[in-house]
């Protein structure tokens, strides 16, 4: 039987950047602190094709994945995204013609949160993680890794709020009383859903855990499941009390980034997307930038 | 070369409700009052199958739905449901073994509003229709007709801002002067999603824009794209003005429909389905009713 | 504090139907025969309300969720169905006012299938489970229930090969050969989707395992993630050898169901739904049927 | 009233990358050769922020799409990337502290095909345009381009074709008659979509519906809402007398663009990526590469 992946394309070759499978879910286990966790990943995995060869060998990509997913089975895993930088190795050896591989994965995660303690659920999260392997002559290959979370939260907008303030006070002069400079105005507010990555040089490392907590810090509030009537009203207080544009909620993220994370190195860089569904219009509003650690904190000194 | 739809089944026969085609995209022209607009559709059409037959003649449906379309584009529809009973009636024709055919069909739809006469723009909503021809012997067939829309706008929410008045109160006790009375206070507030279909008996009829009216006077408060800085904050303030659990919304639209359109027949059926995209959780709070409005004039009584 | 939910409503009453929250998603400990799993599923409850009450007290849904699935986590659960039944009759003690309440739930669900035994490998389907709880006086409420799975496979269009048999045929006469009678001849083929769900009567019983072969044997084949090629070739042929139309794919199933569960009553009502998306257009072809088990038996004698 | 947007930001700033609006719908008139259509768009677009400032000013973003959009109804606009360049121009002299605005658009498109003169429907595909201005100093702004489409098509794999032509000729050893070595045998085949991008610099122009056919070229067949029983049949025979991995989709199209275009100058970059929904597995492949045309000829030389 002729081997058609192997043989020369049929017009004039052309190097592909990418082939590769996409979609694939695969439920896999991850040693946390104190539990093993069930993820359900949808993996994303590809390597770089030769001009002179027809096609890859994608029955690889599926048995490999398997492969690492049943060892988290008997041996969870440290991390999504130590998984992403097995497979990407792995798949660098197994396509000896390819220079490159990259794995994406994305799963779902849960956290217990509250509002109190008597008010815990689990919430649930977003982890995002990438790899890749780049063949390095008959040096193991250099990794690149990158590992993020997305968080759903709350936002209040600043302005609304400023400016009905305004038109309040038209109304209910009482309001320029100094006793209720600091009350809390009606606004407008909506989820919004912000990741925060990474991409770390070799050696530095990051919580998913610490990931997230980030990302609340830098919304109006964190959302829960549970909220009996007073922590509803607490939580947009609070929210109220903490106004944000998206502009605000990137901007607070990245310099929370610098405050929480000193120990990461400058060439670590990192990204920060932001939607808020606004509940006045029917479209989103986001924000996002990227920068590494190393420009931040110049721009922030 | 052999008719395989027209032979029996291999193994034993079973009558089958719902045979067609679906996710079918056109885009048809309809004539409104003033100008004509184009709606693109997504279409599910259907037609059962008698137990003797293997297939149904799906190409027949494609084909019925391009000639449509075509038309449509020399001569406009009067509406999307009247496509749908022009496609229902003609699926019965052609396919000669069915005693049903049912049409489904969905589409954005454009109209132009705004909280002010300069602040016009162009906001989406959807329509559904939906026809189905039951076969009647030499009679032309029974046709039955659904016709509705759905409307993003906002809801703010009544319980969270009595706690909150509560909570602030504590704090604020200057709140409980007769003169703040009728402050807004601040509660959570998000995008509502409300859709309200009619089941009509034949000659009874009703315009997809006094539906869509109807569903943004049941929610706090219609969203608009185009909002200057004191709009936003009026919206806002309106909203807060007009709190609704999503139960309320549904009420309220069950009660609009009867103020709205006392000329529509006892016998026609309406239902309400409404969804909060509640910026406090990460999930949607929702509620639904469906009546006939003979129900519903006997229960408002 | 005024109890805003169970205060009467603004305006004239109405019943209404459902009230609840959607898209929770929760993950939960499910015992099967040998293991353990971890279900993700995204849960949708409700209850109805009296004219009389405004709200419905919707935290009592989130908390009841709550409890419910941690509780899984030390002791798993029977299954996706039992948990359904679990939670609608809670809610129904917890909401004293509401006469029904209704849980619904969906779940990624993955077996380890594989063309032979050494190229197993997670393959992923949909569990679906429904529970309804209606009062019945002092007696405990009344319980309905629905338990179903969906599952991706292929069809190849028995029509397209038997006219390309035909044409091809006229340009290769050697077709007519007798040896080649049974020579699989190309035809279009695709991805196919079909839920077959039971609506189970007190005391009936149906594994989520036993839905999921039941589907995969209606199809034309089912699909695999590892395939080395001689397995592709093979599930390639072994789908020409056993074309299906959609409609094919509903009569079988039905079919299927009266051979493999001969158990079932009368009284279990059976649902299929299956859409083909169609590789040589770009919408889906679909079919769907729901009937009895006594009406499909009578049917089928 | 406070200018919120104007002021400084809280904490320290930051410049950041992109402040906007997405999932904006908007329905707007482009000028075909022979006729004007309807483009219902989704939009993005962003400016970027200086460090210094708290916010931007989002609501300029929806007045201006609503300003463009209206123009076209009165004088149609000549593309979706004319549009876009359009709004980027205006938004950067609208957001005066911005250096760069980006404008990002898809809508559905429509063109009538068909497999004969007698059989043409219209078929959908997705347009995608994007524009980006940078300020210049006094000069006016530099504009960058992309312009590109999606289409649904088949392919056929030539891997399985091949395993099976050998499988089922240890069946039919008829199959090695010299008469029979044309016979198209047995494979899977799929929906493919496939999307060809350009970014365009200064004066070069491209026809969307050129880029549809050039897709469409590189598919193993294109695909048709309407099919009677031989043109199914034809489409199926086609497709597997012209099997395609993903690999290939890329490969050719890429050389599909050198011999289609050889009026775009070196310095046009041109991207492809390419997904097949297997029929025999669950999860989808793809390929995808980006190139300067001046790379592309370099190579293929």
């Amino acid at each position: 039987m002729r081997d058609v992946h192997a043989s020369a394309p049929e017009g004039r070759g052309q190097l592909l950047r990418r082939v590769g499978v996409s979609t694939i879910r695969k439920p896999l286990s991850i040693q946390r602190k104190d539990r093993v966790v069930t993820l359900t990943a949808t993996f994303r995995v590809a390597v770089d094709l030769p001009a002179s060869r027809k096609g890859s060998d994608l029955s690889r990509n599926a048995e490999l994945l398997a492969e690492v997913i049943d060892a988290t089975a008997l041996r969870p895993a440290a991390s999504l995204e130590s998984v992403c930088v097995g497979i990407a190795t792995d798949l660098l050896s197994r396509h000896s013609y390819a220079t490159e591989a990259e794995v994406d994965a994305t799963a779902e995660y849960f956290l217990s949160r509250g509002i109190s303690e008597g008010r815990q659920s689990l919430e649930d999260y977003l982890l995002v993680a990438q790899a890749r392997a780049v063949r390095n002559g008959a040096e193991p290959p250099q990794i690149f890794r990158a590992i993020g979370a997305e968080a759903v939260g709350m936002t209040a907008c600043p302005c609304a709020m400023e400016t009905a303030r305004t038109l309040l006070t038209e109304e209910f002069p009482l309001l320029n009383d100094p006793a209720l400079a600091k009350l809390p105005i009606v606004s407008h507010n909506q989820r919004n859903r912000t990741r925060l990555t990474f991409e770390l040089p070799p050696g530095a490392d990051i919580e998913a855990d610490a990931i997230i907590d980030a990302i609340e810090s830098a919304q109006s509030s964190p959302t829960y499941a549970i909220l009996k009537r007073r922590d509803e009203a607490t939580v947009v207080i609070n929210a109220h009390r903490n106004p944000k544009f998206v502009e605000d909620v990137v901007r607070d993220l990245l310099n929370e980034v610098l405050r929480r994370f000193p120990e990461l190195p400058d060439a670590a860089r990192v990204r920060v997307e932001t939607t808020s569904e606004e509940s006045i219009h029917k479209y989103d509003v986001s924000a996002s930038h990227a920068a590494t650690l190393g420009e931040l904190r110049s721009t922030a000194a």
